[in-house]
Protein backbone atom coordinates (compact mmCIF):
# COMPACT_ATOMS: atom_id res chain seq x y z
CA UNK A 1 0.00 0.00 0.00
CA UNK A 2 1.13 3.21 -1.02
CA UNK A 3 0.22 6.64 -0.02
CA UNK A 4 -0.12 7.19 -3.98
CA UNK A 5 -1.96 10.94 -4.16
CA UNK A 6 -3.23 10.08 -7.77
CA UNK A 7 -5.87 7.41 -6.19
CA UNK A 8 -7.01 10.66 -4.37
CA UNK A 9 -10.29 12.02 -4.93
CA UNK A 10 -11.99 14.98 -3.13
CA UNK A 11 -15.82 14.59 -3.10
CA UNK A 12 -17.30 18.57 -3.51
CA UNK A 13 -18.97 17.72 -0.02
CA UNK A 14 -16.28 17.74 1.89
CA UNK A 15 -15.46 21.57 0.48
CA UNK A 16 -18.97 22.60 -0.08
CA UNK A 17 -17.90 26.06 0.97
CA UNK A 18 -15.89 26.23 -2.04
CA UNK A 19 -17.85 27.32 -5.18
CA UNK A 20 -16.97 25.33 -8.40
CA UNK A 21 -14.45 27.39 -10.11
CA UNK A 22 -12.62 27.90 -6.22
CA UNK A 23 -12.29 23.74 -5.91
CA UNK A 24 -11.18 23.49 -9.87
CA UNK A 25 -8.62 26.10 -8.88
CA UNK A 26 -7.40 24.64 -5.44
CA UNK A 27 -7.40 20.85 -6.82
CA UNK A 28 -5.07 22.53 -9.57
CA UNK A 29 -3.03 24.08 -6.86
CA UNK A 30 -2.29 21.36 -5.12
CA UNK A 31 -2.50 18.96 -8.29
CA UNK A 32 -5.53 16.89 -6.96
CA UNK A 33 -6.68 15.29 -10.14
CA UNK A 34 -10.19 13.30 -9.19
CA UNK A 35 -13.04 15.06 -7.67
CA UNK A 36 -16.65 13.42 -6.67
CA UNK A 37 -19.33 15.64 -7.68
CA UNK A 38 -23.06 16.47 -5.88
CA UNK A 39 -25.89 17.60 -7.96
CA UNK A 40 -27.26 20.04 -6.24
CA UNK A 41 -23.95 22.73 -6.83
CA UNK A 42 -23.66 21.04 -9.90
CA UNK A 43 -26.73 22.42 -10.77
CA UNK A 44 -26.59 25.84 -8.80
CA UNK A 45 -23.25 26.78 -11.26
CA UNK A 46 -25.09 24.80 -14.08
CA UNK A 47 -24.62 21.44 -15.91
CA UNK A 48 -22.75 22.26 -18.88
CA UNK A 49 -20.79 25.16 -17.43
CA UNK A 50 -19.98 22.51 -14.63
CA UNK A 51 -18.87 20.11 -17.71
CA UNK A 52 -17.17 22.64 -19.65
CA UNK A 53 -14.93 23.84 -16.64
CA UNK A 54 -14.21 20.40 -15.17
CA UNK A 55 -13.38 19.29 -18.82
CA UNK A 56 -10.77 22.51 -19.59
CA UNK A 57 -9.15 22.27 -15.79
CA UNK A 58 -8.35 17.95 -16.68
CA UNK A 59 -10.14 16.76 -13.41
CA UNK A 60 -11.61 13.87 -13.67
CA UNK A 61 -15.02 13.41 -12.28
CA UNK A 62 -15.15 10.28 -9.92
CA UNK A 63 -19.00 9.79 -9.01
CA UNK A 64 -21.94 12.29 -8.88
CA UNK A 65 -24.26 11.89 -5.60
CA UNK A 66 -26.97 11.07 -5.72
CA UNK A 67 -30.19 9.25 -7.41
CA UNK A 68 -32.00 6.93 -4.89
CA UNK A 69 -35.02 7.65 -3.02
CA UNK A 70 -36.34 4.85 -4.31
CA UNK A 71 -39.22 3.81 -1.70
CA UNK A 72 -42.22 5.96 -2.10
CA UNK A 73 -45.22 3.24 -2.36
CA UNK A 74 -47.80 6.93 -4.11
CA UNK A 75 -47.56 5.87 -7.55
CA UNK A 76 -47.14 9.87 -8.37
CA UNK A 77 -44.28 9.88 -6.17
CA UNK A 78 -42.55 7.00 -7.47
CA UNK A 79 -42.76 7.80 -11.09
CA UNK A 80 -41.59 11.35 -9.46
CA UNK A 81 -38.26 9.82 -8.80
CA UNK A 82 -37.94 7.86 -11.37
CA UNK A 83 -37.55 10.72 -13.71
CA UNK A 84 -35.58 12.65 -11.52
CA UNK A 85 -33.05 9.45 -11.60
CA UNK A 86 -33.24 9.45 -15.22
CA UNK A 87 -32.34 12.95 -15.07
CA UNK A 88 -29.51 12.40 -12.49
CA UNK A 89 -27.99 9.55 -14.79
CA UNK A 90 -28.29 12.13 -18.10
CA UNK A 91 -25.99 14.49 -15.87
CA UNK A 92 -23.73 11.97 -14.48
CA UNK A 93 -23.05 10.93 -18.71
CA UNK A 94 -22.52 14.59 -19.11
CA UNK A 95 -20.02 15.31 -16.53
CA UNK A 96 -18.18 12.05 -17.51
CA UNK A 97 -18.18 10.04 -14.51
CA UNK A 98 -19.22 6.56 -14.90
CA UNK A 99 -20.70 6.61 -11.88
CA UNK A 100 -23.77 7.65 -9.91
CA UNK A 101 -24.40 7.02 -6.38
CA UNK A 102 -27.47 6.43 -4.99
CA UNK A 103 -29.22 6.53 -1.63
CA UNK A 104 -32.01 4.46 -1.52
CA UNK A 105 -34.66 5.84 0.64
CA UNK A 106 -36.06 5.15 4.03
CA UNK A 107 -39.68 4.21 4.99
CA UNK A 108 -42.42 5.87 4.13
CA UNK A 109 -44.79 7.76 5.92
CA UNK A 110 -46.42 5.08 8.66
CA UNK A 111 -44.74 2.12 6.77
CA UNK A 112 -42.84 -0.41 9.19
CA UNK A 113 -41.85 -3.08 6.08
CA UNK A 114 -37.99 -2.80 5.71
CA UNK A 115 -38.42 -5.62 3.63
CA UNK A 116 -41.06 -4.45 1.43
CA UNK A 117 -39.25 -1.17 0.76
CA UNK A 118 -36.10 -2.97 -0.19
CA UNK A 119 -38.18 -4.85 -3.11
CA UNK A 120 -39.24 -1.73 -3.80
CA UNK A 121 -35.92 0.01 -4.74
CA UNK A 122 -34.95 -3.54 -6.82
CA UNK A 123 -37.93 -2.74 -8.89
CA UNK A 124 -36.86 0.61 -9.62
CA UNK A 125 -33.48 -0.47 -10.19
CA UNK A 126 -35.01 -3.04 -12.50
CA UNK A 127 -36.30 0.41 -14.52
CA UNK A 128 -33.06 2.21 -14.01
CA UNK A 129 -30.59 0.05 -14.87
CA UNK A 130 -30.85 -0.29 -18.95
CA UNK A 131 -31.24 3.06 -18.59
CA UNK A 132 -28.20 3.92 -17.14
CA UNK A 133 -26.21 1.96 -19.40
CA UNK A 134 -27.06 2.88 -21.85
CA UNK A 135 -25.55 6.75 -20.80
CA UNK A 136 -22.35 4.46 -19.90
CA UNK A 137 -23.27 5.52 -16.57
CA UNK A 138 -23.12 2.16 -13.14
CA UNK A 139 -25.36 3.10 -10.90
CA UNK A 140 -23.64 2.37 -7.16
CA UNK A 141 -26.08 0.69 -4.10
CA UNK A 142 -24.53 3.00 -0.80
CA UNK A 143 -25.65 0.92 2.05
CA UNK A 144 -25.69 3.64 4.57
CA UNK A 145 -25.03 3.54 8.21
CA UNK A 146 -28.02 1.45 10.44
CA UNK A 147 -28.83 4.73 12.12
CA UNK A 148 -29.88 6.20 8.50
CA UNK A 149 -32.62 2.86 8.25
CA UNK A 150 -35.59 4.96 8.68
CA UNK A 151 -35.27 8.12 7.76
CA UNK A 152 -32.63 7.85 4.70
CA UNK A 153 -31.65 4.47 3.63
CA UNK A 154 -33.10 0.95 4.01
CA UNK A 155 -30.25 -0.62 2.74
CA UNK A 156 -27.94 -0.89 5.58
CA UNK A 157 -25.16 -3.37 4.86
CA UNK A 158 -22.61 -3.87 2.11
CA UNK A 159 -24.91 -7.93 2.09
CA UNK A 160 -28.03 -5.90 1.78
CA UNK A 161 -26.53 -4.11 -0.95
CA UNK A 162 -25.26 -6.41 -2.64
CA UNK A 163 -28.15 -8.83 -2.16
CA UNK A 164 -30.02 -5.89 -4.82
CA UNK A 165 -27.06 -5.27 -7.05
CA UNK A 166 -26.32 -8.86 -7.84
CA UNK A 167 -29.91 -8.87 -9.99
CA UNK A 168 -28.42 -6.97 -12.27
CA UNK A 169 -25.69 -6.81 -14.26
CA UNK A 170 -22.56 -5.63 -12.63
CA UNK A 171 -22.03 -2.65 -15.38
CA UNK A 172 -25.57 -1.92 -14.73
CA UNK A 173 -25.42 -1.66 -10.78
CA UNK A 174 -22.80 -2.55 -7.79
CA UNK A 175 -22.26 -0.67 -4.39
CA UNK A 176 -20.36 2.14 -2.81
CA UNK A 177 -18.34 1.22 -0.20
CA UNK A 178 -17.48 4.03 2.30
CA UNK A 179 -15.89 3.68 5.69
CA UNK A 180 -17.92 5.92 7.61
CA UNK A 181 -20.96 3.27 6.82
CA UNK A 182 -19.53 -0.04 7.47
CA UNK A 183 -16.49 0.01 9.74
CA UNK A 184 -18.27 -1.49 12.73
CA UNK A 185 -19.36 -4.69 10.30
CA UNK A 186 -17.65 -7.85 11.06
CA UNK A 187 -19.31 -9.23 7.93
CA UNK A 188 -18.18 -6.49 5.54
CA UNK A 189 -15.01 -7.75 4.53
CA UNK A 190 -16.52 -10.81 3.56
CA UNK A 191 -18.92 -9.09 1.63
CA UNK A 192 -16.14 -6.76 0.03
CA UNK A 193 -15.08 -9.82 -1.07
CA UNK A 194 -17.82 -10.86 -2.38
CA UNK A 195 -18.02 -7.54 -3.96
CA UNK A 196 -15.00 -7.24 -5.98
CA UNK A 197 -14.99 -10.98 -7.47
CA UNK A 198 -19.06 -9.66 -8.75
CA UNK A 199 -16.79 -6.48 -10.31
CA UNK A 200 -19.35 -4.76 -8.63
CA UNK A 201 -17.33 -2.25 -6.31
CA UNK A 202 -18.16 0.88 -8.25
CA UNK A 203 -16.49 3.20 -5.49
CA UNK A 204 -14.60 3.39 -2.72
CA UNK A 205 -15.19 6.42 -0.18
CA UNK A 206 -13.48 7.76 3.08
CA UNK A 207 -14.50 9.14 6.07
CA UNK A 208 -13.81 8.47 9.76
CA UNK A 209 -15.89 7.87 12.52
CA UNK A 210 -16.05 10.10 15.50
CA UNK A 211 -18.28 10.82 18.57
CA UNK A 212 -20.29 12.49 20.36
CA UNK A 213 -22.72 12.22 17.26
CA UNK A 214 -24.34 15.79 16.46
CA UNK A 215 -28.47 16.23 16.42
CA UNK A 216 -29.70 14.14 13.61
CA UNK A 217 -26.79 12.69 12.84
CA UNK A 218 -25.28 13.86 9.23
CA UNK A 219 -23.16 16.36 9.58
CA UNK A 220 -20.50 14.56 12.04
CA UNK A 221 -18.32 12.65 9.73
CA UNK A 222 -14.81 13.16 10.59
CA UNK A 223 -12.24 14.18 9.30
CA UNK A 224 -9.75 11.16 7.95
CA UNK A 225 -7.28 10.21 11.24
CA UNK A 226 -9.38 11.70 13.81
CA UNK A 227 -11.58 8.60 14.57
CA UNK A 228 -12.40 4.99 14.82
CA UNK A 229 -11.85 3.79 11.64
CA UNK A 230 -8.10 1.80 10.75
CA UNK A 231 -8.36 3.32 6.99
CA UNK A 232 -5.23 0.62 6.17
CA UNK A 233 -7.36 -1.82 7.26
CA UNK A 234 -10.37 -1.08 4.63
CA UNK A 235 -8.39 -0.32 1.51
CA UNK A 236 -6.49 -3.53 2.42
CA UNK A 237 -9.86 -5.08 1.93
CA UNK A 238 -10.99 -3.60 -1.13
CA UNK A 239 -7.28 -3.78 -2.54
CA UNK A 240 -7.51 -7.59 -1.88
CA UNK A 241 -11.19 -7.58 -3.83
CA UNK A 242 -9.33 -6.28 -6.93
CA UNK A 243 -9.91 -2.64 -6.25
CA UNK A 244 -7.52 -0.29 -8.20
CA UNK A 245 -9.95 2.40 -8.87
CA UNK A 246 -10.26 6.26 -6.97
CA UNK A 247 -10.61 6.85 -3.04
CA UNK A 248 -12.94 9.57 -2.46
CA UNK A 249 -12.65 11.32 0.72
CA UNK A 250 -16.63 12.35 1.70
CA UNK A 251 -16.81 14.18 5.21
CA UNK A 252 -20.21 16.31 6.46
CA UNK A 253 -18.94 18.24 8.91
CA UNK A 254 -19.76 21.10 10.27
CA UNK A 255 -16.61 22.08 11.52
CA UNK A 256 -14.67 21.56 8.50
CA UNK A 257 -17.17 23.49 6.37
CA UNK A 258 -16.81 26.26 8.56
CA UNK A 259 -13.07 26.67 7.76
CA UNK A 260 -11.40 28.23 4.95
CA UNK A 261 -11.89 24.98 1.68
CA UNK A 262 -8.65 25.55 0.36
CA UNK A 263 -6.97 24.48 3.74
CA UNK A 264 -9.37 21.69 4.18
CA UNK A 265 -8.66 20.39 0.65
CA UNK A 266 -4.81 20.40 2.07
CA UNK A 267 -5.37 19.29 5.27
CA UNK A 268 -7.51 16.07 3.91
CA UNK A 269 -4.70 15.47 1.18
CA UNK A 270 -2.70 15.53 3.95
CA UNK A 271 -4.12 13.29 6.00
CA UNK A 272 -5.21 11.08 3.01
CA UNK A 273 -1.55 10.63 2.75
CA UNK A 274 -0.47 10.31 6.75
CA UNK A 275 -3.33 7.34 6.74
CA UNK A 276 -1.68 5.38 3.85
CA UNK A 277 2.35 5.73 4.38
CA UNK B 1 -50.32 -13.40 20.11
CA UNK B 2 -52.18 -11.23 22.82
CA UNK B 3 -51.46 -8.20 24.91
CA UNK B 4 -51.41 -10.29 28.37
CA UNK B 5 -49.93 -7.84 30.55
CA UNK B 6 -48.74 -10.24 33.13
CA UNK B 7 -45.70 -10.71 30.65
CA UNK B 8 -45.58 -7.14 30.72
CA UNK B 9 -42.25 -5.39 32.58
CA UNK B 10 -41.47 -1.90 33.56
CA UNK B 11 -37.75 -0.90 33.10
CA UNK B 12 -37.01 1.52 35.57
CA UNK B 13 -35.37 3.61 33.18
CA UNK B 14 -38.41 4.23 31.47
CA UNK B 15 -40.00 6.51 34.25
CA UNK B 16 -36.11 7.24 35.98
CA UNK B 17 -38.20 10.53 37.69
CA UNK B 18 -40.30 8.53 40.24
CA UNK B 19 -38.03 7.41 43.31
CA UNK B 20 -37.87 3.71 43.95
CA UNK B 21 -40.75 4.04 46.37
CA UNK B 22 -43.29 5.83 43.99
CA UNK B 23 -42.14 3.13 41.06
CA UNK B 24 -42.92 0.32 43.38
CA UNK B 25 -46.75 2.18 44.50
CA UNK B 26 -47.18 3.03 40.71
CA UNK B 27 -47.12 -0.41 39.77
CA UNK B 28 -49.00 -1.51 42.47
CA UNK B 29 -51.90 0.73 41.55
CA UNK B 30 -51.50 -0.20 37.70
CA UNK B 31 -51.06 -3.85 38.11
CA UNK B 32 -47.26 -4.00 36.86
CA UNK B 33 -45.99 -6.68 38.67
CA UNK B 34 -42.46 -6.81 37.01
CA UNK B 35 -39.44 -4.14 36.79
CA UNK B 36 -36.02 -4.30 35.45
CA UNK B 37 -34.18 -2.38 37.84
CA UNK B 38 -30.54 -0.28 37.28
CA UNK B 39 -27.54 -0.26 39.66
CA UNK B 40 -27.70 3.85 40.06
CA UNK B 41 -31.23 4.10 41.40
CA UNK B 42 -30.73 1.00 43.79
CA UNK B 43 -27.57 2.00 45.06
CA UNK B 44 -28.67 5.43 46.23
CA UNK B 45 -32.01 4.07 47.14
CA UNK B 46 -30.11 1.59 49.14
CA UNK B 47 -29.40 -2.10 47.81
CA UNK B 48 -31.26 -3.66 50.99
CA UNK B 49 -33.95 -1.57 51.18
CA UNK B 50 -34.60 -2.32 47.88
CA UNK B 51 -35.00 -6.12 47.89
CA UNK B 52 -37.04 -5.16 51.15
CA UNK B 53 -39.49 -2.76 49.40
CA UNK B 54 -39.62 -4.90 45.67
CA UNK B 55 -40.25 -8.31 48.20
CA UNK B 56 -42.74 -7.00 50.31
CA UNK B 57 -44.31 -5.28 46.89
CA UNK B 58 -44.84 -9.00 45.53
CA UNK B 59 -42.72 -7.52 42.47
CA UNK B 60 -40.89 -9.74 40.04
CA UNK B 61 -37.24 -7.59 39.26
CA UNK B 62 -36.94 -8.96 35.37
CA UNK B 63 -33.42 -7.63 35.00
CA UNK B 64 -30.77 -5.84 36.31
CA UNK B 65 -28.86 -3.19 34.50
CA UNK B 66 -26.05 -3.35 33.89
CA UNK B 67 -22.56 -4.48 34.10
CA UNK B 68 -19.84 -4.91 31.19
CA UNK B 69 -17.58 -2.15 29.83
CA UNK B 70 -14.85 -5.09 29.61
CA UNK B 71 -12.44 -3.64 26.71
CA UNK B 72 -10.52 -1.94 28.88
CA UNK B 73 -6.53 -3.01 27.96
CA UNK B 74 -4.94 -1.05 30.99
CA UNK B 75 -4.88 -3.61 33.48
CA UNK B 76 -5.89 -1.57 36.62
CA UNK B 77 -8.88 -0.02 35.18
CA UNK B 78 -9.57 -4.33 33.19
CA UNK B 79 -9.44 -5.38 37.15
CA UNK B 80 -11.29 -3.14 38.40
CA UNK B 81 -13.88 -3.26 35.90
CA UNK B 82 -14.14 -7.22 36.63
CA UNK B 83 -14.60 -5.90 40.45
CA UNK B 84 -17.40 -4.15 39.24
CA UNK B 85 -18.80 -6.91 37.84
CA UNK B 86 -19.04 -9.22 40.83
CA UNK B 87 -20.71 -6.58 42.72
CA UNK B 88 -23.30 -6.14 39.76
CA UNK B 89 -23.72 -9.94 39.96
CA UNK B 90 -24.38 -9.71 43.91
CA UNK B 91 -26.38 -6.99 43.49
CA UNK B 92 -28.69 -8.46 41.14
CA UNK B 93 -28.79 -12.02 42.77
CA UNK B 94 -29.78 -10.05 46.34
CA UNK B 95 -32.40 -8.25 44.41
CA UNK B 96 -34.31 -11.42 43.22
CA UNK B 97 -33.12 -11.58 39.37
CA UNK B 98 -31.50 -14.20 37.23
CA UNK B 99 -30.64 -11.58 34.58
CA UNK B 100 -27.64 -9.50 34.52
CA UNK B 101 -27.59 -7.07 31.54
CA UNK B 102 -24.40 -6.27 29.79
CA UNK B 103 -22.89 -3.33 28.24
CA UNK B 104 -19.99 -4.37 26.82
CA UNK B 105 -18.00 -1.54 26.28
CA UNK B 106 -16.48 0.56 23.25
CA UNK B 107 -12.79 1.41 22.03
CA UNK B 108 -9.92 2.00 24.17
CA UNK B 109 -8.85 5.56 23.54
CA UNK B 110 -6.72 5.36 20.85
CA UNK B 111 -7.28 2.09 19.75
CA UNK B 112 -9.39 0.82 16.42
CA UNK B 113 -9.41 -2.24 16.99
CA UNK B 114 -12.60 -3.97 17.20
CA UNK B 115 -11.59 -7.38 16.95
CA UNK B 116 -9.51 -6.87 20.05
CA UNK B 117 -11.97 -5.55 22.01
CA UNK B 118 -14.47 -8.34 21.40
CA UNK B 119 -11.73 -10.77 22.46
CA UNK B 120 -11.29 -8.70 25.68
CA UNK B 121 -15.24 -9.11 26.46
CA UNK B 122 -14.59 -12.82 26.43
CA UNK B 123 -11.81 -13.07 28.46
CA UNK B 124 -14.37 -11.06 30.84
CA UNK B 125 -16.97 -13.68 30.48
CA UNK B 126 -14.49 -16.65 31.64
CA UNK B 127 -13.93 -15.10 34.27
CA UNK B 128 -17.41 -13.69 35.06
CA UNK B 129 -19.87 -16.38 33.87
CA UNK B 130 -18.68 -18.92 36.57
CA UNK B 131 -19.10 -16.39 39.57
CA UNK B 132 -22.87 -15.24 38.03
CA UNK B 133 -23.42 -19.35 38.37
CA UNK B 134 -22.96 -19.44 42.01
CA UNK B 135 -24.76 -16.98 42.73
CA UNK B 136 -27.96 -18.38 40.13
CA UNK B 137 -27.25 -14.90 37.89
CA UNK B 138 -27.55 -15.14 33.94
CA UNK B 139 -25.46 -12.85 31.83
CA UNK B 140 -27.25 -11.04 29.06
CA UNK B 141 -24.83 -9.76 25.88
CA UNK B 142 -26.64 -6.57 25.01
CA UNK B 143 -25.52 -5.89 21.45
CA UNK B 144 -26.27 -2.17 20.98
CA UNK B 145 -26.91 -0.60 17.48
CA UNK B 146 -24.03 0.08 15.68
CA UNK B 147 -24.19 3.93 16.18
CA UNK B 148 -22.78 3.04 19.66
CA UNK B 149 -19.94 1.02 18.40
CA UNK B 150 -16.63 3.11 19.09
CA UNK B 151 -17.83 4.54 22.56
CA UNK B 152 -20.20 2.24 24.46
CA UNK B 153 -20.63 -1.53 22.60
CA UNK B 154 -18.36 -2.77 20.13
CA UNK B 155 -20.77 -5.96 20.04
CA UNK B 156 -23.27 -4.56 17.56
CA UNK B 157 -25.20 -7.25 16.35
CA UNK B 158 -27.31 -9.87 17.32
CA UNK B 159 -24.97 -12.68 15.72
CA UNK B 160 -21.79 -11.20 17.22
CA UNK B 161 -23.44 -11.42 20.73
CA UNK B 162 -24.00 -15.14 20.05
CA UNK B 163 -20.53 -15.78 18.65
CA UNK B 164 -18.95 -14.21 22.25
CA UNK B 165 -21.94 -16.61 24.25
CA UNK B 166 -21.88 -19.55 22.34
CA UNK B 167 -18.34 -19.66 23.94
CA UNK B 168 -20.00 -20.31 27.05
CA UNK B 169 -22.76 -22.37 28.90
CA UNK B 170 -26.62 -21.16 28.33
CA UNK B 171 -27.12 -20.81 31.78
CA UNK B 172 -24.08 -18.67 32.36
CA UNK B 173 -24.11 -16.61 28.98
CA UNK B 174 -27.21 -15.39 26.80
CA UNK B 175 -28.47 -12.36 25.10
CA UNK B 176 -30.25 -9.59 25.62
CA UNK B 177 -32.97 -8.79 22.52
CA UNK B 178 -33.91 -5.04 22.42
CA UNK B 179 -35.82 -4.27 19.16
CA UNK B 180 -34.29 -0.63 19.82
CA UNK B 181 -30.87 -2.12 19.10
CA UNK B 182 -31.54 -4.63 16.09
CA UNK B 183 -34.78 -3.68 13.97
CA UNK B 184 -32.71 -2.62 10.74
CA UNK B 185 -30.79 -5.44 10.71
CA UNK B 186 -32.43 -8.28 8.28
CA UNK B 187 -30.23 -11.30 9.57
CA UNK B 188 -31.81 -10.86 13.36
CA UNK B 189 -34.61 -13.23 12.61
CA UNK B 190 -32.48 -15.90 11.83
CA UNK B 191 -30.11 -15.06 14.87
CA UNK B 192 -33.25 -15.01 17.09
CA UNK B 193 -33.95 -18.25 16.19
CA UNK B 194 -30.10 -19.20 16.78
CA UNK B 195 -30.57 -17.71 19.77
CA UNK B 196 -33.84 -19.80 21.45
CA UNK B 197 -32.61 -22.70 19.89
CA UNK B 198 -29.51 -22.29 22.70
CA UNK B 199 -32.09 -21.10 25.31
CA UNK B 200 -29.91 -18.32 25.35
CA UNK B 201 -32.48 -15.68 25.01
CA UNK B 202 -32.15 -14.31 28.56
CA UNK B 203 -34.30 -11.57 27.97
CA UNK B 204 -36.88 -9.62 25.65
CA UNK B 205 -36.88 -5.59 25.81
CA UNK B 206 -39.14 -3.19 23.48
CA UNK B 207 -38.28 0.38 22.71
CA UNK B 208 -39.27 2.30 19.53
CA UNK B 209 -37.03 3.72 16.78
CA UNK B 210 -37.85 7.58 16.42
CA UNK B 211 -36.02 10.18 14.56
CA UNK B 212 -34.04 12.82 14.66
CA UNK B 213 -31.72 11.28 16.81
CA UNK B 214 -30.75 13.86 19.46
CA UNK B 215 -26.92 15.08 20.09
CA UNK B 216 -25.19 11.89 21.51
CA UNK B 217 -27.40 9.51 20.28
CA UNK B 218 -28.69 8.12 24.09
CA UNK B 219 -31.91 9.27 24.79
CA UNK B 220 -34.11 9.39 21.65
CA UNK B 221 -35.84 5.94 22.27
CA UNK B 222 -39.19 6.00 21.11
CA UNK B 223 -42.51 5.31 23.16
CA UNK B 224 -43.60 2.17 21.85
CA UNK B 225 -46.40 2.91 18.62
CA UNK B 226 -44.60 6.10 17.90
CA UNK B 227 -41.85 4.81 15.71
CA UNK B 228 -40.45 2.34 12.50
CA UNK B 229 -40.51 -0.88 14.40
CA UNK B 230 -43.32 -3.59 14.28
CA UNK B 231 -43.32 -4.55 17.61
CA UNK B 232 -45.75 -7.64 16.72
CA UNK B 233 -43.44 -8.63 14.30
CA UNK B 234 -40.23 -9.02 16.79
CA UNK B 235 -42.42 -10.50 19.79
CA UNK B 236 -43.29 -13.37 17.03
CA UNK B 237 -39.61 -14.23 16.99
CA UNK B 238 -38.66 -14.30 19.75
CA UNK B 239 -42.16 -16.27 20.25
CA UNK B 240 -40.82 -18.51 17.57
CA UNK B 241 -37.98 -19.03 18.89
CA UNK B 242 -39.47 -20.20 22.53
CA UNK B 243 -39.18 -17.65 24.18
CA UNK B 244 -41.84 -17.00 26.99
CA UNK B 245 -40.67 -14.92 29.31
CA UNK B 246 -40.99 -11.39 30.51
CA UNK B 247 -41.30 -8.56 27.65
CA UNK B 248 -39.67 -5.31 29.56
CA UNK B 249 -40.32 -1.93 28.11
CA UNK B 250 -36.90 0.26 28.30
CA UNK B 251 -37.06 3.79 26.94
CA UNK B 252 -34.49 6.64 27.29
CA UNK B 253 -36.10 9.68 26.11
CA UNK B 254 -36.42 13.33 27.73
CA UNK B 255 -39.96 14.24 26.92
CA UNK B 256 -41.18 11.10 28.46
CA UNK B 257 -38.40 11.72 31.40
CA UNK B 258 -39.58 15.55 31.58
CA UNK B 259 -43.38 14.29 32.33
CA UNK B 260 -45.44 12.84 35.06
CA UNK B 261 -43.86 9.25 35.88
CA UNK B 262 -46.99 7.70 36.84
CA UNK B 263 -49.06 9.18 33.79
CA UNK B 264 -45.89 7.62 31.51
CA UNK B 265 -46.28 4.45 33.14
CA UNK B 266 -49.96 4.16 32.67
CA UNK B 267 -49.72 5.39 29.09
CA UNK B 268 -46.87 2.65 28.33
CA UNK B 269 -48.92 0.05 29.75
CA UNK B 270 -51.72 0.95 27.41
CA UNK B 271 -49.43 1.36 24.60
CA UNK B 272 -48.03 -2.26 24.79
CA UNK B 273 -51.52 -3.51 25.29
CA UNK B 274 -52.22 -1.85 21.78
CA UNK B 275 -48.85 -3.23 20.31
CA UNK B 276 -50.04 -6.92 20.49
CA UNK B 277 -53.54 -6.96 20.20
Amino acid sequence: MTADLSRFSINQMTVKQLLLPELVAACGQLGVGRVGLWREPVQEYGLTGTAKLIREAGLTVTTLCRGGFFTAIDPVERSRALDDNRRAIEEAATLGTDTLVLVSGGLPPGSKDLRAARERIADALAELGPFADDHGVRLAIEPLHPMYASDRCVVSTLAQALDLAERFPAHQVGVAVDTYHIWWDDQAPAQIARAGAGGRIHTFQLADWITPLPEGVLDGRGQIGDGAIDMREWRGYVEAAGYTGPIEVELFNEELWARDGREVLAETLERFHSAFL
